[in-house]
């Protein structure tokens, strides 16, 4: 538990940084995503490359920033756009593969490009959802940070206190039901106290409660899940020590890498 | 060699029908697109199981058979609805992961993306130059699957008669210098006739057909070679049966998977 408690603790020491830069916003957040995306790329790439995968992790690391700069400045490219460089980098890597002389040119290829679509792509809509915040004087990014933190820390507490039954040991073994539940509630009692309190500065109804306490309670939890599901698979243990020593702070985007582009989809379709 | 004449054969004896598809268009030409690029992701989908990796192979047929109807469909769907789609699914096979109890999660997240990647999204662009073609009354399609077969076969009897220093050996044990330059200037020559000939019905310039030849004649002679080697990944070899018993219509498409994209990239930009 001595590793979960660290991670609680760096955590806590590094809310108020990150509640600061949310509200800086503009390059200030995009730098604290850029981080948070750039360690978990390195991260993901390290996870692989312990399988005898060879991903081009400079490569992803690149288009990473690219990826974010697009969320970061807005820019409408157009479809035609997007479309060209989406092939013609699919193109550059089958071709680097085919000069490369690794063995699994196959795997190396794929995990490159998952890489890219399940860190920046689903991470960096963080920005777009501080820039929604800039542009409508709203706070969802602020919401839905703190409903994370309630959403973990309810469960911590709560699965401590209470939690018996395990909930999916086979991925994560310390996480209880009792504890998911409380999660949930948690993140439910968040958002309503954020929404009706007007600190969300948009007016919210009882289902788009209900729709973001899903997103942050219970898909945020399954962030987790994937998560240790990833670094299982690659065998690294809770106890592991690839990332973990970087603690805190990216343990806390672990939830937010499933719950951010939903959110972000939300707030476009609410619009 | 004798494998190989017989996919020369096969692939001799289909293109007639080929021709007439790409002739009738439409539905016709779309259907005949669709039936390659299953039978290829398919293909991609058995290699990738012969490594001990379980991509979810019917997802994957699946959202190819999107792809195809939105390049069929020519519908402009906004950037916003497309990019919240790719969220959603990618989203669907992180959580599908966790829950299906197989052995290296990362692997069958990366190489069902892949293989939706790799095949239908290239591919698939062969409906968007036809569908061009209609629009404009060239003959692109015709020009395209011709280069690439004449290409073919100047590399491949090039090679026979005066093939010697070996392109690339490692991959493509058979393949010779002398074929690829042959293929090129192959490419390069059916361009210009077609073009000069008014058989394309639009205006190339040199470099313009320049152009289409390094996609035809370079590009293509690649996919074959990228294809090479995801077979030697999977240590299938040439001889190996996974899908050469389905012969000579596939093996064409392995230089399109690579060249159409960029002729339908070719036809955006210069339009």
């Amino acid at each position: 538990m001595s590793i979960k408690t660290n991670r609680l603790l760096v955590g806590f020491l590094g809310i108020p940084g990150i509640l600061l830069l949310i509200w800086l916003g503009g390059i200030w957040f995009t730098i604290l995503v850029t981080v948070a995306i750039l360690l978990a790329s390195f991260e993901y790439y390290q996870l692989v490359k312990s399988k005898q995968i060879y991903p081009l992790t400079f490569v992803g690391l690149f288009v990473a920033l690219v990826i974010i700069y697009f969320y970061y400045s807005e820019q409408h490219i157009s479809g035609f756009i997007i479309y060209a460089l989406c092939i013609l980098f699919i193109l550059f890597l089958l071709i680097v593969e085919l000069f490369r002389e690794k063995s699994n040119p196959i795997m190396n290829f794929t995990t490159t490009l998952g890489g890219i679509l399940y860190i920046p792509l689903l991470l960096g809509s963080l920005i777009g959802i501080r820039n929604f915040d800039s542009t409508y004087s709203t706070n969802f990014t602020f919401a839905l940070f703190i409903s994370i933190w309630i959403c973990d820390s309810a469960a911590y507490y709560a699965g401590k206190l209470w939690g018996k039954k395990k909930i999916y040991p086979r991925v994560s073994p310390n996480k209880t039901v009792a504890g998911s539940v409380a999660g949930v509630i948690g993140a439910f009692l968040a958002y309503l106290i954020m929404a009706k309190s007007g600190f969300i500065r948009f007016d919210l109804d009882l289902f788009q409660i209900i729709l973001l306490t899903i997103i942050s309670g219970v898909f945020g939890q399954i962030g987790d899940f994937v998560e240790s599901l990833f670094k299982r698979d690659a065998q690294v243990k809770d106890s592991g020590v690839i990332l973990l020593g970087h603690g805190g702070v990216l343990d806390r985007f672990d939830s937010l890498i499933i719950a951010s582009p939903l959110v972000f989809i939300f707030l476009n379709l609410y619009y």
